[in-house]
């Protein structure tokens, strides 16, 4: 039986990851900050449908200082690791509050180093495990009223290529999904127009489904997958790139 | 029935991926230039194995001007092409021989895009068409000794970006896998202390084996994955990058 | 007079970026955290050498929250800003201090935001402001035994992408330099043996001095350097590319 | 004395970097295929304002054989050369004429190959040897409608990279300037509504100045840039990047 964390796994992709994993026959560690209801409801169904999987809920609030430790604690045997938490923030840099900034860092830069300190041992044991975070277009082009969510999401596609070389002779790859414009709660902010624009804008002619994000994620999980380490796919349907 | 068209299908990725894509059901051209006989036995395999898909064997030359011509002619319905045709020459570029430029050129560059030109409309009507072409780490990185070599791996991976724009509202996707050091003919040069040497610079220890590499290539093909288009996947274990 | 701000002006390529601005005839903020007696020194040699140019020593500590503050409370007119501020750390990332990650993203990422965010708008009465960060080749390749370090400098690379876009239309540029190894004591650390193999892993065989970088901070910060933004320069020799 | 060559120096990026190269003191030998009236003219200008340097014209056309050997026989001293020439062609890949994909890779990838062949033992006799390739941002994003184009801008692109490696033990370097929209002939195809809709995508707000390139020329040029090789600098005004 193989186990994933999912960290995240209240949001849209992080939902459409969990049951992609699980439609797999994995079983899952289900991390979430504050979305209890939904999560539980979500193993609910799980339970019922794969029968002989676990799926656990875990959680553990990333801002916080022992969110590794806690996170830690609640895992066992463990092949593969999701980082799909984290949101953005819209503002131009000279009016970025100063604790958005920290926060972007926290959740998802300082967080995932801490908790990989604690789960790298145990990711080795797997001999084919499995790191994967979901960064962003934004992290390589950059994007205006969201500088600080893009460096983040540049020290990912960074973080990724260094520590892949740390952990490769423990059979551990470690990639990252940049996927463009996702259909999900974070782009709810944006108006029809909007909305129309950035479609027309997308040589493929559509905001990216959850499960056109998720679809790579399962590929980077695949046994087979084991000699792509270090590396950003950018899942954007052609768009700004 | 799904139906791709394997460009060097005789080579050590090219049987790999034509084992891999028929085993997934798909029906098969395999164009070869001069290994006649091992296509024929390929293709006598896959009839016994794969009694309900077909086999149909092309043979072409990308160094003559009428490839196109001759190779669309034998086409009938198509959902994927892949490129893997090609090798590479050593030498420094001072001593590069001015045919192994031109052939550079024309096999892995001139051709397919004069080969695209006879075959977008058929792939168009797939609505799921998949190209992909095999490139190289050195076509990001380069490699002394192998500049020409290098080069035309670079224009590869800026075409799938350039032409993937065009074909995205049909869509056709259009990608390029980047492997490293493969175990294939085109490394028997080498001998054992080269090899070794070669291993040991490689984070994930190992030189991959050809279906390593077809992994992706099957992966992109799939119909959940029409959200990647004009990107190159590198797959070097870590190597080089 | 254009008026430049370095911060991190005690450092090895600090100075020299510092004594080439001088040279070219621009007065000069001298940023350091500790090394009070150093710049005094240096600020008297450039009095003496350039006595119609100003220079001032400013001080402040990147890893206090105030920082930003009382940087910005020293300066009046500015033209330029270099980020040359900042050290690495070694160890694996599974055992890497929290401390040490905290430090390398506030020093590197967080404080030079906060930094600009109250001196844009003096650069963009400029009409050709320039920021220039001092990256590293690892911020695009990685490095193990340096990862943290290898995702702050991952940070930069695609901040100065991002927010060249906010600042474009004020006339304000921003790139990033990106060196390979540079001869400064971060690196004397190593052993001989390490730095000849260093050495000899470098094509241009050589690790750099710091006017072999200095020298493309001093081409940024031309008046004719205006249409590049968002860039990082990588300038490393061929090495790790 | 110092010599460069400057290939294609009767196009508009070409004047330019000769002018810039004539005021910094350079002879140079202008190399033209078909404007001998414009170069005759430039040069009789030069001779007049820089009488202590030397201009001489070098006819042959990157479209024949004989081209690199023709050229090489009027090469002397050499101390860098510049490759600005070559055009673009706009159609779609499916209606791109054959004869204009042989064009651009003869120009633009295989003759400047064949030239550096017949030179590369004149540069490295200059001991600061300096090769600049005028590329494209399409070389790295790609375009519609230019596909081919962009494709043997990437072939650039990944070929100094290449190349670089080696050339660096004999002190030359090896770069490319990728500029964005510049405004030459080639961009006058585009009517007034396409140009300031080109216009207001770029964030530096302006079409570039081919003097706004050349400037990188002339850097890279500098004896004090020996430590940047292998590199494509982007000069965009932050457009499509």
């Amino acid at each position: 039986m193989k186990w994933a964390l999912i960290c995240g796994s209240s949001g849209d992709i992080g939902i459409q990851i969990a049951k992609d994993l699980a439609n797999q026959g994995w079983s899952l560690y289900l991390h979430y900050a504050h979305h209890d209801e939904r999560i539980k409801q979500l193993i609910s169904e799980f339970n019922q449908q794969y029968p002989r999987q676990d799926f656990l809920a875990v959680q553990a609030d990333f801002l916080t200082a022992d969110c590794a430790s806690k996170l830690a604690a609640s895992i066992f045997g463990l092949d593969a690791i999701i980082f799909a938490q984290g949101t953005t923030y819209y503002s131009l840099l000279n009016a970025f509050p100063t604790e958005k900034i920290d926060e972007l860092l926290t959740m998802q830069v300082k967080t995932p180093m801490l908790i990989l300190q604690k789960l790298e041992a145990k990711l080795a044991q797997s001999n084919a495990g499995r790191i994967v975070f979901i960064s962003s277009i934004y992290g390589k082009t950059g994007s205006a009223m969201e500088v600080p969510y893009s460096a983040v999401k540049g020290a990912i596609n960074t973080f990724v290529r260094a520590y892949s070389k740390e952990v490769a002779s423990m059979n551990i790859t470690v990639n990252a999904i940049a996927p463009g414009a996702v259909d999900t709660q974070m782009n709810q902010l944006f108006d029809q127009d909007t909305l129309a624009q950035i479609k027309s804008d997308i040589p493929v002619g559509h905001i990216a489904k959850p499960d056109e994000i998720s679809y790579w994620v399962i590929s980077l999980l695949d046994e087979r997958a084991g000699y792509m380490t270090g590396q950003t796919l950018f899942v954007n349907g052609g768009w700004l790139d």
